[in-house]
């Protein structure tokens, strides 16, 4: 594990007490920024990717998308994006198995490697992999401008998240979002899947995320009060469905790295084969989004470790009609943002890991084990 | 949670103290009697999937399996022999997932539902949803042949574990492997990518299964040890590679169905990413098959959590070259088994499971807020 030579003296803390709580509070200004080059236009143009995009996206028809750890969960939303809105099989393959395994070369395939520092080692070996296997269509999705992956790819996004200094990935995650939103709409758009009216109203949407995410950051003293109940508890699981189940990985991952609680996330519908069986006081259970049906299922799913005394904690949506009821708890977010959702409700998932690590008093910005960019194998 | 009406009484326990054990017992006997039907011959006829098989065979271009829980990672497992062996690309959804989100639908894609019983409700409502959208390739692989999941598909492959009544999943995923490695041989060989010798050597790898699991089988009292020393932890990390991280993910999720530890399994590239934030002397780390060349990177991953007590647990073939170290302990295969490896090493990983339980007193047969079958959603 090598450390990362970026300097976290070579940034201001602020008013803040930690490097991440500052990332997690500088989203709405990264994702203006990221997302300023689009322009304010009703239409994306495909060169937001870089001046042969027409060329290296015509005709592709699947997405392969390359990625470790956080950038992969992002990916994993991306997948959601690119069947339902641009109607483009998509698949999303941890950077470490691809590229080691035998797998099926598609040249009409555009790889998207995802990096916030563009010099994940095994992401930059995986997209190697891919271009040896004459796979020569090529998008890095970085933070980095002047990184490995960024000169290694046809195409390029790059976030302007700004440095990212605490090694939990906070703000890249979110622009690495509002990017590959961006490549669901071009994609869409050269496939004839999308009017000139939806693509106003996705950018406008897009458009508007500083501000809803803004807004998800006041909801900052609620989750203090959830993040009590859970500092003494050891484990944890997440639950999430379709385009928040990533989200629902991505919230165990955080609490996971800065708390060391033992949190584990699983698709909501998986856990009556065999998870539940963990459930009990000391294993609260966090949904993520889920919606009413959802959250029905799921009641009947946990009566049974009630009497266990196993705790629900749910984020919700603006419009769920759902009531708190015994060992069922809900806070509701400020807005519903229909397929954008996602970039909102990760949000106080990161706001609940950094005040249960905080309470805990461990290393915030450099937990135990772990390095900022993993460039080694 | 609807409980299964087959009654335990029904099946004699024999010399057995649960029906986990005894039917982690009958895998070389299950395993026998599902290849029994390939018959004795150096190739393998696609009827073994059904008479029209040929028919529905034709021109596939991909392969979809659906399934949940353990199903599911049998399903993982093909998917890596599907793609080196076949060349057919693979991949694999969590079936209550598939159903409620928006895919592209392909219909020379064969769908494969995998299910024990055959009724598992989001299987088969996945299988439906798959069909509704024109994909009517599809192929059952199922241990009950009357079930639902059968009837409402094209093609089945029925194995013979016979009635599984442990609500933890053992013989019935072996004959699963078994049954999707026979559809790996068929679809390679259609596909021509497989020589007759080619297809020989792997039937005679295939047949000898049932030895080769008996003598795995034979490790059960080193096994018993190691339980000790996990009887008392409260997490575990499991960690595999390739065709071996679908088997990591089944024997974390074993431990936690029975022992109610806390066990996740991860991609081994995967756990500098986030998880070794996790590792200290009350999280073992559990390592599936690795080659000389994994552990020596693990070994290196886990240099700083050695000053906290971190210990690694490893399941190696047989001819790796790995020796025992301070805080790291080895337990060698009696074979190495090549592509058919995951086979073998899922068996100590339900030995050690189903011993820990023991050790804990748990209700092995019927751990808590488990249904054998689940046929709600």
């Amino acid at each position: 594990v090598v450390v990362s030579e970026l300097s976290a003296d070579a940034v201001d803390l602020g008013q803040y007490r930690h490097y991440m709580q500052k990332e997690i509070f500088e989203q709405p200004a990264a994702l203006a920024d990221t997302l300023e080059m689009t322009g304010l236009g009703g239409r994306i143009a495909p060169e937001v990717l870089g001046a042969e995009a027409r060329e290296v996206l015509g005709g592709i028809r699947r997405i392969l998308i390359l990625a470790c750890g956080t950038s992969s969960h992002a990916g994993l939303v991306a997948r959601y994006w690119l069947e339902e809105i641009a109607g483009i099989p998509t698949s999303v393959e941890i950077a470490s198995e691809y590229r080691y395994r035998e797998s099926v070369a598609d040249p009409d395939q555009l790889v998207v490697a995802i990096s916030q520092s563009g010099e994940t080692a095994d992401t930059l070996a995986a997209l190697r992999h891919a271009k040896a296997q004459g796979m020569t269509r090529t998008l890095a999705l970085c933070n980095v401008p002047e990184s490995a992956i960024v000169r290694e790819c046809a195409l390029r996004f790059i976030t302007r998240a700004g440095p990212e200094i605490g090694v939990a990935s906070t703000k890249a995650f979110t622009t690495q979002l509002a990017g590959l939103f961006l490549l669901t709409l071009v994609v869409a758009a050269q496939r004839g899947r999308l009017g000139e009216q939806e693509e106003s109203r996705y950018l406008r949407e897009l458009r508007h995320l500083p501000a809803a995410v803004a807004d998800a950051l006041k909801l900052e003293p609620a989750i203090a009060d959830w993040a009590r109940r859970f500092a003494d508890k050891r484990h944890a699981i997440f639950l999430g469905r379709g385009r928040h189940f990533p989200i629902a990985l991505e919230g165990a991952l955080k609490l996971k790295e800065i708390s060391y609680i033992h949190a584990e996330a699983y698709a909501a519908g998986e856990l009556k084969h065999g998870p539940l069986a963990l459930v009990d006081r000391d294993m609260p259970v966090i949904a993520v989004a889920p919606n009413d049906s959802l959250l029905e299922k799921l009641k009947s799913n946990l009566q049974e470790v009630r009497a266990r005394g196993g705790e629900l904690y749910v984020f919700a949506d603006a419009d769920s009609r759902i009531e708190e009821s015994d060992g069922v708890h809900i806070l509701h977010l400020p807005e519903h943002y229909g397929v954008l959702s996602p970039v909102l409700h990760v949000v106080p998932l990161q706001l609940l890991s950094y005040h249960v690590a905080l309470i805990k008093g461990t290393d915030v910005d450099k937990p135990r084990n772990l390095a900022k960019s993993v460039t080694v194998e």
